[in-house]
């Protein structure tokens, strides 16, 4: 997950979240890559790996969501500012399934910015560009930035 | 994730959750085991791993949610009547982190069922009883259940 | 909407919360009444007028939402603490049509709170209890409570 | 509510839209104005008038709420295809407040559409383009369009 980082401006919020991505384990291990990464607006790409398919032999809601969030918890990270974001909560909505070896591509963008508060929509697409889940997130900014004190995703 | 189940009556709808759970290899490489499986109520465990880990050293939300969404995807499948069910929207509130090495549940409780449509609420906890996430799933239930058509989750 | 409210205990917020609704001139005008009103339980109730109904002929589900929202709003003030809260955000779930002279009720439950957040459970019911609405609603205390500061709902 | 529908190509998706908006009571005693009504496109006006005010002296969220979900009603019962669609749910975000005599705007847009499911982003705006609301709406087609048969909103 270290390629592709290269738009975002050189500020705070630029070095910030490109630490955050790169030690991202998690995505990291799944083989989560950073197709785009702007202010406000985010692309990953995560194939489906068999370690991922439920008893269904589709691909895990869970793993389509953590996608999606990370894409989200980039995308609200990269926002001018400096101060770290959090997701707070999100709607995931499941379109259509997905399966052993599909690319999916991950397209988060900010919608609206209002105080400490923001909200992202994050589409989640097959190759042949098929909408797999509809997410929307909250975002808060912390009132300060400590690094390593922010909550979950 | 083989253990725990042997509460649902021996129905249709047992039979087809405990196929379903025992065969979601997503959920049982990442060590999440049942710990309750009744009609409309579900409980699963899960222990965070390094792997699990974002880039601020906490449980990504993906995993968080992944679990969730797993006790959820058993407790619409339980309910009596055999036909599929299937994860058509959730929303997700974060409430606090999950660390390396947190023992989380997740219960799934069926809220309300009307037509082919159920409303399920999970909470996650941590071991001392802390809520780490607040999920409410929206699921449909298919038209007939053939195996191996159900859709994301 | 005068009755009802006697079982608040006498603190900070159960006067705030008392003077809040009485002066809810959107509430009062569609006849809504406290039914009960207690730190974190709410019971509204509203019958369906004739100049509620859509399209349809049924009740417009943007009344069962302010319904809902009034005791929700309610139920977030109630809460001991003092701090003017703020609906943030809600999901509502239609679950069945509410048609005119129905005599509907909406109770309010909280769920969790955590730092400056609530999450409140609110449902709908007729009469003979068949559910209307399912409704989640988030809140946020606001960092301090200067009257008349308060934000939508 | 019988201004400004002019643009829904005349199928029958456009006149059932146009017999639903014109026959709903509820929006039209609120003094809503349809000011655009295309296929998978609608904007709706609204007056902020004083019997909508809440106990802290601005909009109650319900009336918020309503005319987003009278947006939303029109939108999704605008696309081709001439079966009803209704609400099934919707997740509502209360970004500022809205105050007496503020003239808003609802705009709708179709986001997505699968299967017999759609759903819509509607923004709520003051006459200077401050964000008031952001709805998301879940629709569902109904199998066959009886007239009178259509759930809430």
């Amino acid at each position: 997950m270290t390629d592709g980082m290269a738009s975002t401006e050189d500020d705070a919020a630029g070095r910030a979240v490109r630490t955050m991505v790169q030690t991202d384990t998690a995505s990291s291990l799944l083989g989560i890559e950073v197709m785009l990464l702007e202010p406000g607006h985010v692309i990953m790409g995560m194939t489906v790996l068999d370690s991922m398919l439920n008893g269904h032999g589709i691909c895990h809601g869970g793993y389509l969501f953590l996608l999606a969030d990370s894409a989200f918890g980039a995308a609200c990270n990269s926002v001018a500012g400096g101060a770290a974001a959090v997701a707070s909560s999100c709607d995931v909505t499941f379109v259509a399934p997905a399966r052993f070896g599909d690319v999916l591509q991950a397209e988060a963008v900010e919608r609206l910015s209002f105080g400490r508060s923001g909200l992202f929509d994050v589409t989640v697409r097959r190759a042949d560009g098929t909408v797999v889940v509809e997410f929307r997130g909250h975002s808060r900014r912390l009132p300060s930035a400590p690094s390593g004190s922010v909550a979950a995703s």
